[in-house]
């Protein structure tokens, strides 16, 4: 649905682009990496979705005619706009798998091209992951809230704008089971839900007659609205008056559908109306403000719900409304580069790397490490603290996974798209193997990044030689 | 950029449809409200955007192939899909000025058309105007705070998605001069703006050199990043030699940007190193994590910053993320409807409806009154609480301005496109005529919406007659 060509971007990737060019850089390899600072939601851990999506946005990544026109006003002189003409994405890309578990502080993706082609793709990188591993982050909690009941997005109305169109996407990576956005359904193949709104009870003179022609039209998924009115005293008689019906026509109805007041109470005393009614098979879908914590409570409850409707909380990440990922240069002018800070968590890891997960008997430990890409794993045998050099853990004990895999080479993907299921089925085989000690809200265990001996090296060597010099211009 | 179809909607509202298409009310006509609750931010006023892109949306809106080869796989029925083929807008659209200042509990826009098809459209309706007026409204109290300096959206890259595409439009609705988004600058003929990034400084050995390179690539709009070392000891002095360079050269040095650490006081220091080297026509940008509060304070404490690049906070609306807007059932099966809530706030106004704004010599004086769209509005002598009936308002001292204008006739547009620039003039306008009690910060003044006599008395029967209909229920 989105048009991705190369002017989804910020307007200094192209000035910055337009000096390489012009220095003659434009051919010089570099290396950027992907990464984010902070997990969102106080969570003990990240989903990391969108990769498709990128990946299928950097197909066919050309200027068009509209853009060339564009930019032709924009103060960019007439032989750059030539290099823009023939402007394809010709590097390699480097991918954790979509739906891993992703955490803070070390490469997610490293993107390596001329530098800039790898310069103008960081808006278009972040737009797409930051908002989708932010979104399949918020789904997960809620599937770990909701356990095996069902989970559906209702989020489209309140999303920001076209971004729910790939926030229906990325709930499924992180665990949800259909959503009620058409478009979405139909062009990522996410199943679709939905039941009905006030509206359509507000259009006829009585509640009965409107469940009544709705179960008619729509006997394979009637879901009946049953707090237009007085859920207790209206909504569910009437929906039992029509589920007896159609029972005694050898139809069954699917559920009702609860959407305000205190959802518990009035979950447990449809269940009991619904059951006594002889209709133990009617669901009962509740929405209205949910979030993972709300969900939570409301199982904590014992509250009958079997499937939850997410709108709000779901598509703007709430409260966080965007993850902090980062793309920042590792490697140009043949050798690695160092984004200096004052605070040592925010100074980059320079250099081509690799990611290493450490497990034992098949289930993650609890921490990565990252290296140079050219170590030879069996060489890393103990991980660094970024900053505290009195901290590293031995690894004699622990299998190592590496993560970032090679997937797209010279501009051409090496592997085959992966569909939207496998990413979820993917995901959630990662998160079983996670310790139950990450996946609480309160106080989750911290995920360990560390570094490879010769990485860390490295880059204390750079931060000296930088200080140097930053000290000689003073 | 967005492919706007009948698809852009909830499966429910399809469910719906069909019900009313296969019941014999597909011709009939229905009004929807579209309005919103509470204010965002807890401002005094919210700026209504989104307007033009949902008329443009409207244009062509038709399944096209890929969506009915979709449909069909859904469980709809041949004829329904046939209805679905000929499906166009073909109603009336009557709406708010874009741009204008609208308030919690009136109609924004109305929508009148065929049943299924007003129902259709409501959550595209959601999708567009919810989220535009959400960041209209962040980026308007963003200008409040920063009086006459510019203001540049730098959001995409932490925007929800596809949704940083609109985000930018809206921003300039708000009061923003300028976006880093070059997709939108294309398309809503915003300008564009940027500077460099970090990445740039760092390609290079030092940040003296990557400077000159900017400098002589970019002499009309060089604005050099002074933070990648140490603003104070490396960044400006860099900045001040190339400055001077361009100065010899005949060029003018456009400005410095800060974007870490404690800007007023950098601010600060970095101004008075510029005027002391003669560049006191070089400007300081500054940007990190900013919003209409930070901004603020950085004025209230005369930190000499020209422009402000703003991210995060604007295209994300925090913390408030979405504006809670919904669409509501007023007319159907010819006459006035009702959604009953056990709290009379959350009641709908029934009928077809007209807004008038109450003016004393020109100015707002912050207040709404709704009336029947057929009621003559010199009977209109009165404005009456929506639920505390001991408090009503004389309005003879009013001039009444009416703010809903049919707008779209049997899908026919009836006024000209409205560009971007005319809607934020408009939006800049109206804001000038509202008192500045609304405008603060904390506690604002509460803008008053009251109703006619007759609508009041129409929605009390209204709400009398469905709660005896309830009654007889249980």
């Amino acid at each position: 649905m989105i048009d991705y060509t190369p002017t989804y971007t910020d307007q200094y990737q192209l000035t910055m682009a337009q000096v390489y060019f012009n220095k003659g850089m434009k051919d010089e390899t570099a290396i950027f990496d992907y990464f984010f600072r902070k997990l969102p939601f106080d969570s003990g851990y990240a989903i990391f979705a969108g990769l498709e999506d990128l990946l299928g946005a950097l197909e066919n990544f050309q200027f068009n005619e509209k853009d060339i026109r564009y930019l032709k006003k924009q103060n960019f002189d007439e032989e750059f706009i030539d290099y823009l003409r023939s402007f394809e994405f010709s590097g390699n890309i480097y991918a954790a798998r979509e739906g891993d578990l992703v955490f803070p502080n070390r490469p997610v993706i490293s993107v390596e091209a001329p530098l800039p082609k790898a310069q103008i793709l960081e808006t278009m990188v972040l737009n797409i992951l930051n908002y989708q591993s932010l979104i399949a982050t918020k789904a997960s909690r809620m599937r770990l809230a909701a356990g095996e009941k069902k989970l559906v997005d209702f989020g489209l109305r309140r999303a920001p704008g076209a971004g729910g169109y790939s926030a229906s996407r990325a709930a499924v990576i992180g665990g949800f089971d259909a959503t009620s956005n058409v478009r979405s359904g139909r062009d990522y193949d996410i199943s679709i839900s939905g039941t009905m709104a006030h509206s359509f009870i507000q259009r006829y003179d009585d509640e009965l007659t409107a469940f009544r022609d709705f179960a008619e039209v729509r006997a394979d998924d009637c879901v009946l609205l049953v707090d237009t009115y007085d859920t207790l005293k209206s909504g569910v008689p009437n929906a039992i008056t029509v589920g007896k019906e159609m029972k005694e026509r050898g139809e069954k109805m699917k559920g009702i559908r609860l959407d305000s007041g205190d959802l518990a109470w009035l979950a447990k005393k449809s269940r009991i109306m619904l059951d006594d009614a002889g209709l133990d098979y009617v669901k009962i879908a509740a929405s209205n403000q949910l979030d993972e914590h709300v969900i939570k409570s409301l199982l904590d409850h014992d509250a009958p719900i079997d499937l939850f409707g997410v709108g709000t909380s779901l598509v703007t990440g709430r409260p966080d409304a965007a993850l902090d990922g980062v793309y920042k240069l590792a490697y140009a002018n043949g050798g690695p580069r160092l984004k200096l800070s004052e605070n040592v968590e925010k100074i980059n890891l320079p250099g081509k790397k690799q990611v290493y997960r450490l497990k034992k008997n098949g289930e993650f430990y609890g921490g990565d490490v990252v290296a140079f890409a050219d170590e030879d794993k069996n060489d890393v045998q103990r991980m660094h603290h970024p900053s505290d050099s009195t901290k590293s853990l031995g690894l004699e004990k622990f299998s190592k996974e590496p993560l970032l895999e090679k997937i797209v080479a010279k501009g051409r993907r090496l592997s085959e798209k992966r569909d939207i299921t496998d990413i979820a089925q993917y995901s959630r085989q990662r998160l079983k193997k996670l310790p139950d000690e990450f996946k609480r809200f309160e106080n989750p265990h911290i995920y360990k990044i560390g570094l490879s001996k010769s990485l860390k090296n490295e880059r204390d060597q750079l931060v000296d030689k930088y200080k140097e010099k930053v000290g000689s211009a003073s």
